[in-house]
């Protein structure tokens, strides 16, 4: 017989298959997260995957991706896109039911996200994505209620306080410093904001370098500096360092390098005067540690830190913006042993921040709105790690099948476990004993449950633990109360 | 100053938006599901939105809209498709992992599927799909147990026992009954299965016309009949009506028009006794009732009834075909009182089957397959309904905001309220108390609370229940208790 010629089974290019215990955990922080939007007062927005192009933009807001970035498809004379963000979208939603929606508006979204670029190892171009934002007011409030959002959500989804910080920092701070400087070229202005955004991962040697005339990577890409001398490099690099603004006493103080400069003009008076304001709201919440110099990093607390260096890569900001970042811990515990302190080194997993023209592109109006972002899939894997031993085993326990004469009885144990809530199946496949015991063990289940020939004559069934190996003979009335006790991986 | 040109803030065709407490019913009702699934010994999956075209196929599995109904993005010399169903990427991910899968592989998904179809009042083109199969078996007793898992889904959703029926064929009853007829032309026969299929939706004239000449519907559109003579096509009709088998004590029994075929063929029989088979391990269970002669629909049962004219529309199936269908009261309850049994008439809202060539687009082996799919739109509607006078608020309650300097007691108000698990929030917006006002009624809260001058001179909180407009005074060690007793709609 000729065989047909088959197909394939690839995955396209840049996408992934999910499955098993991932995806648990997955909907778990997923149910956590909303659960504690709706406790801050967000109501669930669902827009659609696709979007009229010219509604959302072909671009991405970062200009370092500009057109590419997008799926689009062509439907007579007009173009759809795959949506990039949630916020796009969310700027849609509120210019198409301005006149309907509560001012302000407080939604949170949960949804897949695409980015048509080039894919590489473990960069996909589909994604989840989290936000939540406050639409239309100025109220500095607002912002510190992102902050508290953003901790309270990630200590629920089970980081301890002390596991990540909060950075604080506001866009009119760094723009008073370049207006000081007298640096009024747009590109420019930019250039050095994506440099000082880049100090965690390359370094004060390397900002330097592109606050001035350019950097040559270790991949021999070359990035353009902002050309600025020298000593402003030094300047700026200086004042928007993390300590350059200290707060002591429940007052930011300048640093001794930073008062010399004497800077004085509105916007960063501005800038300082709402970072304050957030501060003296999150001081009211005993769960919070503002650091300062009489104060520095605490256990059990949520540490807040001002951070002149965190400003976000988006061009979009134009208030406050807060980044939450995993704890280094040889940063704050320099002292301990590191090996007891030993985390995962993964930086911000989240991070957001105020940002004016959201609506600009279809009303006239003024649309102001702050808003926060989770990186769900950086969560995972600090999350992952850290439950790895005490997980519970979400696999069903197998009633493995002898003879069908027996199948009211297999069918009675399996009632009995589902009704106390226990993950169980009566074998479904058409293998005989050694087939199941395998297919047990592909599934990983806790234990299997026998009741062949011995267990009618005794009247009990039979539990083997598959990991200790052990098997335990049992009345049905001790059966769920027993295997509750095999499920959790390390009991 | 010249104003700009402003976009039009418009959806994309055939999309919308969805929000508020359709989502968290959404969400509660996929919970629900999901953690029903894994109960039942199913593992998630996610495979991702994109898939090659050629490995899920340009059409849909249903020939009566071929080619067109998917969205098809060109890459370099490779076509990429949005998934349409859930069916064709499971067959990609059993063909491409059919070494390291459990045999039998039970998943679960849950996603968003789009088909590129003409969008019409309340038809879009996207929507979430919900399935459940068990891959590589051919055990009888894995399609019992999809009907035992759609029924307990759709009561742990919230359907009482007697909402709903689960009603079971099988394609080889309808294959035998069409050999019989001696009717070959697959074409034909699949008119046949067609016609059978639309009876709930143009009754037994309509189908008849469909089973010979043809018909010509409302809409003017003619649709080609079966061409059968009008006597065959009356005996298919008698013999794939609901009741020509009937169960009694325990057995299948042909009706006396039935039984005067002799239909004997091996399918035919082969498809009787597999439909036995599902009853019998059905009704070990307590929670079902097996419609016979003797026994018709129970209250607070699962009814299952043997259904000859249920066949399901989709091409594939080979074996088992279940559907769960609301419940009629005019028809279970013919001499009561049609007001008290008012019920939505909604039809199917999940149905499924047994189809044996999932992977040989890839693999020459075989992995027969059961599976079910949840209409989770249809229950949504369902449910919304049911549920009516009844569910919570999600609303938060709104502090409202007098003067900046008592904020301190609004944060501490806030405090008790979300530990409490109440949602809640301080107005974060820039309005007078009117304006807060006109916004915690927007958002539907359940009450204000206002803490002013008076309340400072008498140490007490006003709570404002927003529904009857009483206004109470209480102590904040009270505040948690009172609130949560509003949140009810219906307390």
């Amino acid at each position: 017989m000729k065989k047909e010629e088959k197909l394939n089974p690839e995955l396209a290019l840049g996408f992934t298959d999910r499955k098993g215990d991932e995806l648990i955990l997955k909907d778990r922080l997923i149910g956590i997260i909303k659960q504690n939007f709706q406790l801050y007062g967000f109501e669930p927005l669902e827009t659609p995957g696709f979007e009229i192009s010219e509604n959302i933009g072909k671009f991405l807001p970062d200009e370092d991706r500009p057109m590419s970035g997008v799926f689009g498809f062509k439907e007579k004379n007009q173009w759809m896109s795959l949506r990039y963000d949630l916020t796009a979208p969310l700027a849609r939603y509120v210019a198409r039911n301005y006149r309907d929606i509560s001012k302000p508006f407080k939604r949170y979204q949960v949804g897949t996200v695409w980015r048509n670029e080039k894919p590489g190892p473990g960069r996909y171009r589909e994604f989840t994505q989290i936000d939540a934002d406050i639409v239309g007011t100025k109220n500095i409030y607002a912002d510190a209620e992102m902050c508290m959002l953003m901790a309270d959500t990630l200590v629920k989804c089970g980081l301890k306080e002390d596991e990540f910080v909060i950075k604080i920092n506001n866009r009119k701070i760094f723009q008073g410093i370049l207006d000081f400087f007298d640096i009024k070229d747009p590109k420019q202005s930019l250039t050095i904001l994506r440099s000082i955004d880049k100090f965690q991962s390359i370094g004060k040697k390397g900002v330097l370098e592109l606050l001035t005339k350019g950097r040559l990577d270790s991949s021999g890409d070359f990035t353009k500096g902002a050309n600025l001398k020298k000593e402003t490099a030094d300047d700026i690099f200086e004042l928007m360092s993390a300590d350059s603004i200290i707060r002591s006493q429940g007052k930011y103080r300048l640093s001794a390098k930073t008062s010399l400069f004497k800077i004085e003009n509105d916007l960063y008076l501005e800038g300082l005067e709402e970072t304050d304001k957030i501060l003296k709201v999150l001081e009211l919440n005993e769960k919070f540690n503002i650091m300062t110099t009489d104060t520095t990093f605490k256990e059990s607390k949520i540490n807040v830190q001002m951070d002149l260096s965190v400003v976000r890569g988006l061009e979009y900001y134009t208030g406050p913006v807060i980044e939450a970042e995993t704890t280094n811990a040889s940063f704050w515990k320099s002292s301990g042993d590191p090996k007891a302190f030993k985390r995962i080194k993964i930086g911000s997993i989240g991070g957001g921040g105020r940002y004016d023209k959201l609506v600009t592109r279809f009303l006239n109006d003024d649309y102001p709105a702050t808003g926060i972002s989770i990186g769900l899939d950086r969560l995972l894997i600090l999350l992952k790690e850290k439950n790895k031993d005490q997980t519970v085993n979400n696999s069903p326990v197998i009633i493995c099948v002898f003879d069908n004469e027996y199948f009211s009885k297999y069918n009675e144990i399996l009632q009995v476990l589902r009704s106390s809530n226990i993950n169980s199946e009566i074998y479904s496949g058409d293998g005989n004993l050694k087939s199941q015991m395998k297919y047990a063990d592909k599934r990983n289940a806790p234990a299997v449950i026998f009741y062949g020939e011995d267990e009618i004559k005794s009247g009990k069934i039979t539990v083997k633990n598959l990991k200790s190996g052990k098997e335990n003979s049992l009345k049905v009335e001790n059966l769920a109360n027993e295997i509750k006790k095999l499920i959790w991986k390390n009991p």
